[in-house]
């Protein structure tokens, strides 16, 4: 698949997902091993002082890291597993979560993600994670 | 600070989070060292499968983890980090994620939360998560 | 399996660990979904202060993860990944590490493990651990 | 300091921690916020299976990511927590563990380490981990 066909792909499964739409989550780009997903700082995603909610950019985080490890292992893909470190508080316009797979074998990825915020045009770390995607398994499918 | 007033306490700036007002999360439990976040399974914080989102289950997990380890600390904390492992999909009518401090410190508490689906009024496990919460630091506040 | 026979296995397992024979590690108790690991606190396995070096405490967790974890999936099994938090160092003449499973599944486990030392007497928690046990499988079989 | 110093200086430490000298630990190179660690895979170091034991593996990372870190908090530090990713068996000469810092504050650094296993040569991926270094705090000493 061309890079263009699976960003429309990737673009289409999001738009599928209520709660990526309901706080306007962007797909901007994927390719093989690589996304890059952007959520507007709008007020409705923030917390008490203001920043963009720890659980938006957890969010962003996990989808980010999915949609890496999608793209090598054909897609059918849940996040088994992640760890996110925030660094600086999420202050700033729009977030951007970039996320790429070091390593994909043929049952999982391991995938790291650096999440953004941009702030007067200058983009700063906020958080930094690393987790696996797994292949959906139709034999082992959970309870 | 009786446990009443805790709770209040926390219910009071949970619904000074945007972000927790808008998926209609609801904090039931607050004592030191302990919380008990719900939240409905609505149709608005769903994935492409009817599931809730995984990025939705970390947030509960986040949010949860820093109120257990907030009434520790005085309540001017951060989250630095946390992981989460997601076992089962979390299908259901209600989340609900139950964090407790294994340790606590002067600056920083240690956490573990466990997340349910409540299924036809049973409570399934859908994932467990482990993390940091740190005292806010005025003399090293981030950039 | 009855469990002494499950104990006297794991036993066996670890004595054809050169790196568990080096530093003296001993599988104390295992059943199904549980495990106990022990450590003597000997110089060889300190750090520069004297403390049980962090390395053999992510040992020991890692270890006791993957026991309490290969009980429930069949022994033929690899820690994927596990995180872990010090709260405490390593002071004490004993390492005991115990952990247990929370949910398994056909291909995996998801496990926690509590660390403590042994301080005249009285065991201190040091850290606590999560990770995630695969049964290896013969068809994925790393490179 | 120069970064001849600074490597004397971190292979000084490294000659005072029994456990690191027990195994053949060696301080390669170490600059401001990256470090080197190599361990030879020598028998005493290994698993049933012959591979360097996963135990061996996570040793180094937390190693690894202690030095980038200390480079940036001055020295005296300990390891919070980390999580490490296991991506293919230990299997080789060498293991090298390289370690750079993502983020440091004046409490804290959050760092990533790559694990690679010298196989005739050449490099393989086999482990990935990211965590966080704090400064000691004499004001919070733990217990």
């Amino acid at each position: 698949m061309n890079e263009a066909l699976l960003l429309q792909k990737g673009q289409a499964v999001l738009a599928l997902q209520p709660f990526s739409v309901l706080i306007g989550a962007e797909l901007r780009a994927l390719s093989p091993g690589h996304c890059e997903l952007h959520v507007p700082a709008s007020e409705k995603i923030r917390q008490q002082n203001g920043f963009v909610h720890g659980g938006v950019v957890s969010y962003a985080a996990d989808n980010a890291l999915t949609y890496a490890g999608g793209t090598m292992l054909d897609w059918a893909v849940v996040t088994s597993e992640f760890k996110i470190n925030y660094v600086r508080p999420a202050i700033g316009e729009r977030l951007i979560a970039r996320a790429h797979a070091v390593y994909a074998g043929k049952s999982q990825a391991v995938c790291r993600c650096d999440i953004f915020m941009v702030v007067g045009g200058e983009e700063k770390l906020c958080a930094v994670a690393q987790g696996t995607i797994a292949r959906l398994a139709t034999k082992d499918s959970p309870e």
